[in-house]
C-alpha cells in the first residue's frame, strides 16, 4: 500500500511566482524521488525602493514513499 | 431584485496559473450566462519525473441569476 | 526598536496577477516610504461577455515606521 | 436514503440584511424544491456617496434532493 | 483576579437574526449571573414550503466568574 | 482542456459515517457523470433519546466536465 | 490603473447591527472619501444586568485611493 | 422560545472512530438530558511500538435548555 | 471509557500572558477536578493612556469527567 | 528536554478511512522511531465508476527526537 | 457614536514576546490617542547561528476614532 | 536560486512558552544548519494537580537548503 509524504518548502524568483514554483519543483527534485505535486500556499513580494525584488511563494509538496 | 448563483470549478493548463484561470472561464461561459467574475480559492501543480505538467486552479465562479 | 504596519490595499490589472501585485506596489510607494513587502491574501478575476477583464489583487503591505 | 445539496447563492436588498436573507429564499425556491434551510456565510454593504446602497449576503442553501 | 468563563448557546426567532440574539441572552441570563456580552458565531435559517420559519444564531456568551 | 465541477452534498447512514460517504457517491453518481472523488468536509450524528439516529457526512463531490 | 485601500473598524449601535453598520459607514465618510464598500467582519453584543447595551459591528471598509 | 446548548467533549475508544463518537455520546446522555447531536472536529490515534492504542475525538454536543 | 470536557475561559494578569495562564489554572482548579491541560486560544492586551493595563488569554481547558 | 517532530503523511485503504488511518501508521513506523500520535487533517474518497476505489487520510504524525 | 479603528502593526523585542508587544504599543502611542487594546495576531522568532536574535509580533491595535 | 525548507516541531519548557521556544530552537539548531526563523503556530500547557507542568510551543522552523 503506497504512502505519500507532504514536505513544506519556500522557493523564490526573481520575475514571477509561476517561476517561483518551477523553481522550488525543480529543487525539491534533486533530492526527492516521486514528486506527484504541490498546493501553494503562500504568495508574497520582497520591496525594496519602491521595486519586487523577489516573488515568493510557500508550497506544500508531495511524493510517493518507495516501499 | 437580481439573485446571484456561485459554483466551482477546477480548471487546468500545461503553461501558468492565469492559463488555467482563463481556461476555467472560457469553458464556464460555453454552459452558464451572465458570469461577472471568479475568486481562485486554491493554486496546485501537477509533477511528473521533476517537471511541472500541469498548473491547476480552483475557482468559486458567480453569475446572475436571469429573473 | 523598529516598528513596522501593514496596511491593506486592492489593486488590478487588465493583463495578469503578477502585473496586478506589481501595479499595487508601484502606487503604494508613491505615499508610503520603507515597503519591504507585501503578501497577497486574495486573487480574483472580473469577467464581462465571457472574457476576464481585469486580474485583481488583495495584497497585506508591510512598511517600516520611521522613528 | 435521502440526500441533500447545498447551492451558493448571493442576495441583496436595499433596506437590510435580514430582507436579503428573504429575497435570496424566495428566488431560489422559485427554482429548488425541498428548500430546508440556509446559512449565511458573508454579509456585505455597498456604498454610494456615503450611504448603504445595497445589503448583500452570501448564503449556502441546502434542499433535499428527490429520490 | 477575576476569572470569565465562555459558553456556547444557539437561539432562534421566528422573526428576525437581532431578536433570536436577544431571545438568547435572555434565556442565559436566568442561569448565569454576569454576561458582559456574546459574540455571534453563526447565522442560519430554517425554511419550509419556501419561507423562513425560524432565524437562529450560534452565539459565545462571557460571564464573570464569582470569586 | 478538461474543467471539473464541484458540488456539495449532505449524505447520511443509520449505521455508519464510511457508509454514510458511500451512500453519497451511489446517490450522486445517478446524476453526475465522471465523478473522479469527493473530500468529506463535516462529519455529524444525530441522536435520540441518547442513541445516534444517523451518521451524516456533508462532502464536497468532483466531477469532470463533458467537453 | 485604480487602487483601493480597506481599512477595518468597529462601530456600534444601541439599537441594532443595521443601525451599527449605518453609523460605521456615516463616521467613515466624514474622513474617507470614494467608499465602494464594506464586509461585516464580525457581530457582537455588549450586556450588562442581562439586557443588550450595544450592537457592535467589526468592518472592512473598501475605498478608491485618488491617483 | 427553545435555547440549545453546545458543549465540548473529548472520547476515546481502543477500537476505532465511530465506537469513539459513540462512547462520547453515551457517556454525555448519562448527565445530559436532551441531546439532539454532535459535531465531529478533530480526530486523532495515539500510537505505541508502532500499534494505534486508541481512537480520540473532540465532538462539540448540542442539546436543548429545558424551560 | 473515560471522556473529557473542554470549557473555555479568559483569564488575565497585570504582569504577563504567562501569569494570566497561570491565573486561569488557578481559578479553574477551584471548580473543576481533573484537568489535564489547556489550550491558549487568544491573547489580547488592554491599553490605557498608552500603557499596558491587563494581559488577557483565551485558554480552551480540558478536564477528565468523572465515571 | 525531549523535543518532538511533526511530519504529514498521506496514507489509502480500499476498504475504509479507519483502515488508511493504520496503514499511514503501519509505513510510518517502518522509518520512524518514537510516534506517539497522529492528527487526521483530511478524508478524501477516490471514485471510478460511481465506485469508491480508495479512502485517503491526510495525516500530521507526531514522533519524539532521540536526544 | 463613537467608532472605533483597528491598525495592524508588527513589533520585536531582542528579549521576549511580551517586550515586543509593550514596544508596539508604546511606539503606537506616540502618533495614535485613544489606543484601548490590542490582539496578537502572530507570534515570530528570527534566528542567527543558532540563536533567537529578536522576538516579533503582529499585532492589531484598537483606537478611539475622536468626534 | 536559494530554497528554504520549513518542518514542525513541538518543544516545552517547566517554566515559561519563551524559554520553550529557546529549546526547540536549540534544539533543532542540532541537527539542522541555516535556520532563519519559526513561527509559533500552537501555545499548550500541561496541567496536573491544579499546577503547571510544562509550557509546549509547536513551531514551524524555516532553514535555507544548501545548494
Amino acid at each position: 500500500m503506497s504512502v505519500a509524504k507532504v514536505t513544506e518548502i519556500i522557493a523564490a524568483s526573481p520575475n514571477s511566482f509561476d517561476e517561483a514554483v518551477k523553481n522550488g519543483i525543480a529543487r525539491a527534485s534533486e533530492t526527492l524521488q516521486g514528486i506527484t505535486g504541490a498546493w501553494v500556499s503562500e504568495q508574497k513580494v520582497a520591496v525594496e525602493n519602491g521595486r519586487i525584488t523577489e516573488y515568493r511563494v510557500a508550497m506544500r509538496v508531495t511524493f510517493i514513499l518507495a516501499d
